[in-house]
């Protein structure tokens, strides 16, 4: 695109991409702040992406043996407690329980929390809930008949945060977490493989976001696990987005909560745990790997709409027979499996057109007078750019539809694979590593193992704000280092 | 049932109906209680019963034109105040957040919230979302255009209870939630009772519970609407259980909240605007009205399992045929939508066949070496009781099975109906209302709607803890009064 043509985001990516993101949302219409500090309302068409995930990633799930159940949204005190680093890691910024009633307030207006009502013991809402559902475990598993136990649920958790930024940090988000324990440590190591394979199959097929998988160093483990693995993806800007994690926690939080079972020797022993968590973080990753200057790009295998058919009504006369046809082929698309919606708004055609754009509606379908004559129809593809418009007849867009869209799938996926390939720059030394950073360098940098026990690696990290953020399976006594969302 | 044949279930209905709700609740595991005070631990099987009515009524509301979409948990002391009556119906018994860290407790061993992290204005956690989803509403409605506004969140809210009882009553419960905005009273007034039929559809078609339709008297309203509308159901104990409501809500939040628009002649008006919900209450409604003295009887269209399969191995030669005959069946009924499991356990047969009876599985089906020569297989249908076994050919069950189990829904639906209707009382005055439950009279009483307004009729209500229940559509001029959960 020249740079004198009109996008439909300002500021354009290059421009500034923070801000970039925040625009994109909003012409979306994916989420919004609320009045609540740090907390975000999901509008419809985010939601509606995040059902999409939700409905896919569950059936994956399920495949693999777990079970979905409900735990309490309160944990009570002395539980979060219970595991040492765990506290640490948790107890700092979460929304404390201390009241359960409220009364006016005597000396003005409003309402205030009755003292008469104060709890014994408080609750914090739930950063995750390991604790709670160890728990539960320690009673529901007596033998090693009962393991397996394979447990996830789908909710809402709180992380008080100081710096919101939509979908990527909020003080309440959506996740699912799972929780499995297991008979033995190779069980249960095996499983956390299985769980981060999982998410990197439903981040890669169905997100179109390329990811590394990988062990996290030990500084960035999970509070109370022994080892944490990683899938992480390149944002467009070049930093890195942690977009799934699965946790091996070892004996540690079968111990603190009373895990214990008789195996199969008569003696009692302590489960091996995992847990492992996807969240609406994925959607503020799908953003920043496919959106571009004219809006966002929705992955067609989650895009709410996959296809968005505009009518376009050039005489009063033709309305009805466009409709009719419009609705034949959203019928027929329906049948295929295809979501398909039309704009019948009252809208001017171009500002549908814009409003399709920008939602990243994957494939768009334009419907005349002509185009009802002839029994044809005009598609665009959102991803090959403005220009990319082709025509044929209804029966060849309806046999290749499918085809159409696992294109654009490949496309995206494809696309930010190639740019993330192109952007892990390779340093021989912790010299190299800062030269690259002062020098604004992008993406990741890959280096040897070994550097990340040097003091020097501390400093650079803490100047150049970075992270380690895996040591990756397939790329054997290396550490992937680069700023992160 | 003869008095002396065993019951899986102790104590029995006609023993003590609140404990054989709890005594079913467990064999069925369904559900318990939590470590926190009031807040349940939803089971697998019970999780699975609550996603199939998640499911289903999901699509119900969508047909409708209903969006979903997510607000925050955390509701501001400001906004809760905002609707009058609201405030006092909903800040009376709610959880209080008033800090955001916890820290070391400097005088013990434990942690302490924060004093330095205490908040400048609480917040509650969400009993219901009127005040901030209208909120939102206030900011996305501009004109008449933007109506009507169909938002809905499956979420969950608290309400502090003192006396808790697992599914009927907890602290946290999940649920659906929607929130209606209209340009006029009339459409959001049929609207109001759109969502009742909604829900009278979804209990009677797939949970299989008889309901009736009405209003609720003034002083039954949800704080802050001007007309509830209810769907009642009478349990086998003759209590009623408010099964479902849909809210009328006039302009009391749009005026609260601000919700403006630009009407068709140019000038400002408040919507009007409906609420609507049901939660996993629904779940003990389901247990109440079908459950039996050995255990639950799942209305098909919802239970986990709809067939439930037992492979019965007296000789360790015949465990591959069997397995493999049973895992082709699973496989058939799957391909037609059916819901099938087997049980594979090592459990004892008898106690596979208890668990089923107890589950509430609608068909059991039994499989043995003979059954695998002969190519049949016997089934039992939950409803009909322990004796109701047949035999058929697998293709006959395949063919049939479908028609079994909506027989099962019909006779199910039918027997509670039949149930209810038998135990619906006419009194002529207050006098008999009072006679009647004096005399520990079953079921709901029928009465003029005009005794409502007789003191007489409080101090009755107050000594037998009775409550109107509702002014149904289908009685003009009556009331149903009787014990409720």
């Amino acid at each position: 695109m020249s740079k004198n043509e009109k996008t439909a985001i300002t500021p354009t990516r290059s421009e500034d991409f923070p801000q970039w993101y925040q625009e994109v949302i909003k012409a979306c219409e994916l989420a919004e702040n609320s009045p609540v500090r740090g907390c975000m309302i999901i509008k419809p068409y985010g939601y509606a992406v995040w059902e999409n995930m939700q409905r896919i990633f569950d059936g994956m799930i399920k495949d693999l043996g777990v079970q979905n159940a409900y735990f309490p949204l309160l944990i009570p005190l002395s539980f979060i407690s219970r595991e040492a680093e765990h506290v640490d890691g948790f107890a700092k910024e979460c929304a404390v329980v201390t009241h359960h009633r409220l009364e006016k307030d005597p000396d003005g207006e409003g309402l205030r929390p009755a003292p008469a009502a104060q709890l014994e013991e408080p609750f914090v809402i739930r950063p995750t809930s390991e604790t709670i559902i160890g728990d539960s475990m320690a009673k529901w598993i007596q033998s090693y008949r009962d393991l397996p136990l394979k447990l996830n649920q789908w909710c809402n958790v709180m992380r008080w945060e100081m710096r919101p930024r939509l979908f990527l940090r909020t003080s309440e988000f959506l996740w699912q977490e799972g929780h499995n324990a297991f008979e033995t440590e190779e069980g249960a190591r095996e499983d956390t493989l299985k769980m981060l394979d999982a998410y990197a199959e439903f981040a890669e097929s169905y997100l179109a976001i390329p990811v590394i998988k990988g062990e996290k160093t030990a500084d960035e483990r999970f509070p109370g696990a022994d080892m944490t693995t990683t899938i992480e993806a390149m944002m467009q800007d070049g930093k890195a987005l942690q977009a799934g994690t699965s946790h091996y926690l070892g004996q540690n939080f079968s111990k603190s909560c009373g895990i214990k079972f008789q195996g199969r020797e008569g003696s009692e022993e302590f489960a091996y745990t995992t847990s492992w968590g996807i969240s609406t973080r994925l959607v503020g990753a799908m953003i920043m790997t496919h959106g571009d200057d004219d809006g966002m790009i929705m992955p067609p295998r989650v895009a709410p709409h996959q296809v968005g058919i505009i009518p376009i009504v050039r005489d009063d006369a033709d309305t009805d027979k466009i409709m009719s046809y419009a609705g034949d082929l959203v019928a027929k698309l329906k049948e295929q499996g295809v979501r398909a919606q039309i704009d019948d708004s009252e809208k001017r055609t171009g500002d549908k057109m814009w409003a399709m754009i920008k939602k990243g509606v994957p494939l768009r379908v334009e419907i005349g007078g002509r185009e009802v004559d002839e029994g044809t129809l005009t598609h665009v593809r959102r991803d090959l750019g403005r220009d990319s418009k082709t025509s044929c007849s209804v029966d060849e867009f309806l046999s290749g539809v499918s085809g159409l869209l696992d294109s654009i799938h490949d496309e995206l996926f494809n696309r930010a694979k190639k740019m993330r390939d192109e952007n892990i720059t390779d340093v021989g030394d912790l010299a190299a590593l800062e030269e690259f950073f002062k020098n604004d360098g992008f993406g990741f940098v890959r280096m040897n193992l070994s550097f990340v026990e040097d003091a020097d690696y501390e400093r650079i990290k803490k100047e150049y704000s970075l992270t380690s953020r895996c040591m990756p399976y397939d790329m054997q006594g290396k550490v992937l280092v680069g700023k992160a969302y």
